[in-house]
């Protein structure tokens, strides 16, 4: 692991979609954000939709026909790929809190090797939304040559007090929580209560004020629940925030959560050479597409905005594209056009 | 009160500067933020520094040379105003639950009834921050006559579904920390989990990202803590958080806090007339000064524009004030040179 400790007979779970050409040269390796798993879009295989739908396909922006698709789940989650809820092969049990300290360079790497183990010497481009925006840069300054081009979304070259302080209390609500019993927990009684709060912080932080106030307004709550007690929910925003936490507590895994949580604070590129445009000129990526949106206030703009003009500064063809969306930081998953017409000129180019 | 229920001698708490005048017309009445005593600023009676220190006294913006300024503790808060955590004369016990909702308007209600104790028929200004920027709206609306002018800071005429979702996920980490046990908890033993996490996402959204960049970046923590265990913080930004998590868990009594974020999320300055507008025009306040601050993501500046219009459109000789201050939703308690001068040119005029 890049900060000290190893982890044996690591697995990766991950997707593909479309054909490996005969050069072996048309592969778009694709990190995800904290939470999703590898289906980024429904296939024969699985036809129920995936996190990206509507952006990988034939003819779509990620086009299909001309690439070969591959999603990992990120090491350290719990879709698959090995994070602390996995069985530590030397114990027989849960790793759990004896699972190593997880950064983003880690994941960054299981990528690497899953393209290693396709026989895949250079990607065409590796492109991430979110943690899969600092991945991306961690994969660059990591493997020089290990890819043609970028395109980090929504990310950051290393994240923001603002963004460390939204995380650290996320992760407080989960570790305060009596159920998490230091990381012991039983399936039958996760920390559900502060897997809630961090879920609900993240909606908060994921979308904008804007986007609500249209959306939502003051809007009276849409249910109520028996166990409601007093102050109980009355605003249709509450309705929202319970439907998504309700949904959450028991699809990830709490564990792995803190430990990915924790691996975006600590990402700074400037540990690979220095500064983040020398860690970027020794990734000999060729072309870079920064994409990021002026509603995000979980990574400001002005983030993509150095990020670029570090690539510029590493001597990377770069574009930057802010884009206009009311969604916030969770726009790349909502406004497939805008976010669409960036990346199908970028990989057109 | 404005909701129902009834408050059998609900005693207010207030602290006085300067001399009211013999046409008794020279009092400007202050109401507070969330958790602020009424110790405004220091005294002889009290020397200790007050909340708005710099910003009342002799030659300063709220000048108590010629004004006689009134400043309230909330009702419903903790620091001599009736509130959940007093004791109810007809049980002997604090009141906890059983406390009446609360709502801005008997804040405001409270605050008029404490002027007409002391004789005062018409405040010349009502100003108040913050929540006190929505409790000066219903005390205009409530009150006709009862004030010549307001100034409302960083208020707003109705809570955004941000700012409901905000305190409803501050309220539920109270709510959900089993030490609360249904508002019966014990003096040993708040619900010190539900607080912190509560402050610290107040602390998130009372600044700005622009400010915590510039001020903590990415340095690590000052101080480690014996019981940090797994996940310890490890930026400044965290320790920054921790101090005022800490100060704040014995400062505010959980019941009280859960009262009156309550009653924010519900305040609805439509609910006096049918629209914003007509509920200003009943209030026959002469003149309206509306400031917010561009980086305030808790009471963002648009709410403050419209609430200026609304004034307008009531008929009220308006000035809207937006600042630049890069210290967000507190602005107005770190930027007292440029508050002081918009607030020292309303009330010369």
């Amino acid at each position: 692991m890049w900060r000290g400790g190893v982890l044996h007979g690591a697995r990766i779970a991950y997707e593909t979609w479309g054909t490996l050409n005969e050069a072996r040269d048309n592969a778009v390796l694709l990190f995800t954000g904290l939470s999703p798993s590898a289906h980024a879009a429904s296939s024969p295989e699985d036809p129920s939709e995936g996190w990206w739908e509507g952006m990988i396909g034939p003819g779509l922006a990620i086009d299909t026909n001309r690439f070969f698709v591959i999603c990992v789940n990120s090491l350290g989650s719990c879709f698959g790929s090995t994070g602390p809820a996995s069985l530590d092969p030397a114990t027989g049990a849960p790793y759990r809190l004896n699972f190593p300290d997880l950064s983003v360079e880690d994941i960054a790497r299981a990528g690497f090797e899953t393209l290693r183990s396709l026989e895949i010497e250079r990607a065409d481009t590796v492109v991430g939304p979110s943690l899969g925006g600092m991945v991306v840069l961690a994969y660059a300054a990591q493997f020089p040559g290990a890819t043609r081009r970028v395109v980090s979304i929504s990310g950051t070259a290393a994240a923001s007090p603002f963004a460390i302080a939204l995380r650290s209390i996320q992760r407080e609500a989960i570790l305060r929580d009596p159920d998490w019993r230091g990381g012991a927990y039983t399936d039958e009684r996760p920390p559900a209560t502060g897997m809630r709060i961090a879920r609900k912080l993240g909606m908060m932080t994921y979308r904008s004020a804007h986007e609500w106030r249209e959306r939502f307004g003051r809007q009276p709550a849409t249910e109520q629940t028996p166990d409601d007690g007093p102050f109980a929910p009355e605003f249709a925003i509450q309705s929202y925030l319970e439907a998504h936490a309700r949904r959450f507590v028991r699809a990830f895994d709490p564990n792995c959560y803190l430990y990915i949580s924790r691996a975006m604070d600590r990402f700074e590129l400037a540990a690979h050479g220095g500064s983040h445009s020398a860690a970027l000129a020794r990734s000999r990526v060729e072309r870079a597409l920064v994409i990021g949106v002026e509603s995000d206030m979980l990574f400001a703009i002005g983030e993509q905005q150095r990020l670029a003009k570090s690539f510029e500064e590493a001597g990377t063809a770069t574009s930057f594209a802010p884009l206009q969306c009311i969604e916030g930081h969770d726009s790349f998953l909502i406004d497939l056009e805008r976010f669409g017409r960036e990346i199908r000129a970028f990989l057109n180019r």
